[in-house]
């Protein structure tokens, strides 16, 4: 074995490999990055199949990144999976409040979930928002509520929180909806898969060195 | 669905019920807390059958942790996964040297990857060490190496790279081997993985509130 091998080029000999196990499966040009990203990050052919996209999520995620989005995670490790050099580039920032000491004792004294404050949090951020899901079923609930009462309009949901309880049906609440999104449909899901999701949408928008 | 139903009470549902779909299955005390956690954080019960442990694996880690180990990991993304407050309490500290401007200049100059001058930086840390590894392959080949020189003798080393290139032959060098392993081996596994694995040690160690 070699030491030698680039991450660049380890990461392009990857997606061949990849797309060539995906065999005749092809994807609307878009999906099919996010969907061999999210492979890629989890070695899980799974997500050819669990992945759902609004028509237009795609589209209004790439609008909303190029016009400088904030988006907003429900874990710190999704956030630090995000790539923010190419977010800071096209003007945009990305966040997560669930360690906000503020946060946890609204939750607290409410007796609802740090993700449940966090999302009305984020509702209130003015601009071009875009939700990275990939932990707390109970973020994608208020979410979706937040929306219905007209609270916020986000340009993406990504909806990929992972697990056994409430998960399954936290992510249904979102498909065939009004609201662009990306959902992991059933149990499985994660930040890893949240953040992959994010940079495979930057990685249409800006060249990378070495790609 | 309601909003009330506390974290804890849903990680202790999800146990349960990951219990239940493994029938039959049982596996050695230690090693069945860090298998279910591992399915918990990823809803992938493919990891009952990818993990493997050196024998030794779960009570050195336990006797390292103890003593105040510091973890090292080859992502940020698996150094924010880790609970760093029980870390903290048992006297020990996680670290991730990937985006140190020092290493990213010498792993260019030598024309290596960051995770293999990350790993000759750990190398040299006193003390208990733990290596976290759910991303790079070359971290993980040259932390093999770095063993076999006599430059460190890790306490435990988590090898769970995920991906397609060099990774299941990077993971395949450590088993069997002296030094104190977890390894999924195949294709699969990431930074949550990592960060579970970790967590699952320290939850056996220090009892959490609400459970």
């Amino acid at each position: 074995m070699s030491f030698l091998i680039k991450p660049t080029e380890i990461e392009k000999k990857s997606f061949e490999i990849i797309t060539q196990e995906l065999g005749s499966r092809t994807f609307p040009a878009g999906q099919s990055e996010v969907v061999k990203r999210v492979i890629h990050t989890t070695a899980d052919f799974d997500y050819a199949d669990n992945l759902c996209f609004s028509e237009d999520a795609i589209d209004s995620a790439k609008q909303a990144l190029m016009q400088g989005a904030t988006i907003v995670t429900d874990t710190n490790m999704a956030l630090s999976g995000i790539n923010k050099n190419i977010l800071a580039e096209l003007g945009g920032s990305a966040h997560c409040f669930m360690a906000d000491p503020e946060v946890a004792a609204m939750a607290k004294a409410r007796g609802v979930t740090r993700a449940v404050v966090s999302m009305e949090y984020a509702s209130k951020i003015e601009g071009n928002l875009i939700f990275a899901i990939g932990n707390a079923p109970t973020a994608l609930i208020r979410l979706h509520e937040l929306i219905r009462e007209g609270a916020c309009r986000p340009a993406l949901v990504v909806g990929v929180p992972v697990g056994f309880v409430n998960v399954v049906e936290s992510k249904e609440l979102f498909l065939g909806g009004d609201t662009p999104y990306i959902i992991a449909r059933g149990r499985k899901g994660g930040s890893n898969v949240a953040a992959a999701i994010i940079n495979a949408i930057e990685y249409q928008l800006v060249k990378r060195e070495g790609f």
